[in-house]
């Protein structure tokens, strides 16, 4: 991964979303924003679904998923999700209370 | 960050949730899983709004607080995003078409 040669892990937010873009993106495009975020909230109630059950593989399957589509709908928009967080988050107190 | 020593960027996925953590975990804790999730789904709304808009400061802003939120979220519930992505996403082909 880039930036650091010597391992592989820890899996870094930019090499997971350039991973579902290099996987996915052509589909995705295709599919718009509109569209691809109707899959994403489809994943999201899929989570809740999870949330309420006690299978923890589908659980973690679920979180996996909804973080795949928040990666696809930043990849069509152009947005880098690792520079998004840092410069909300990372630089300075980040955002009081409930974020 | 853990395994990388030798740079502070790039951003890891569990960097990143366990800053989330670190910084919310009490407050969001106390929120529990319906309300946090109550919380999610307000900043998926506000990511909907910032795809209608043409801010881009304010879409990477939601997207940043749609991240967190998962985060939030997973914490609450003992889930490893890194770990979670990387046993569906990047062992093997990963899933199919539209994941």
């Amino acid at each position: 991964m880039k930036g650091c040669p010597m391992s592989q892990s820890p899996l870094t937010l930019e090499a997971f979303q350039q991973h579902i873009r290099d996987r996915y993106y052509q589909t995705d495009r295709a599919h718009g924003t509109p569209g691809t975020f109707l899959w994403f909230i489809e994943e999201v109630g899929e989570l809740a679904t999870a949330l309420h059950g006690e299978n923890r593989d589908e659980l973690e399957g679920e979180f996996a998923d909804g973080l795949a589509w928040l990666c696809t709908l930043a990849n069509i928009n152009d947005v880098d999700l690792a520079a998004a967080v840092a410069k909300k988050y990372l630089r300075g107190p980040g955002p009081e209370g409930h974020k």
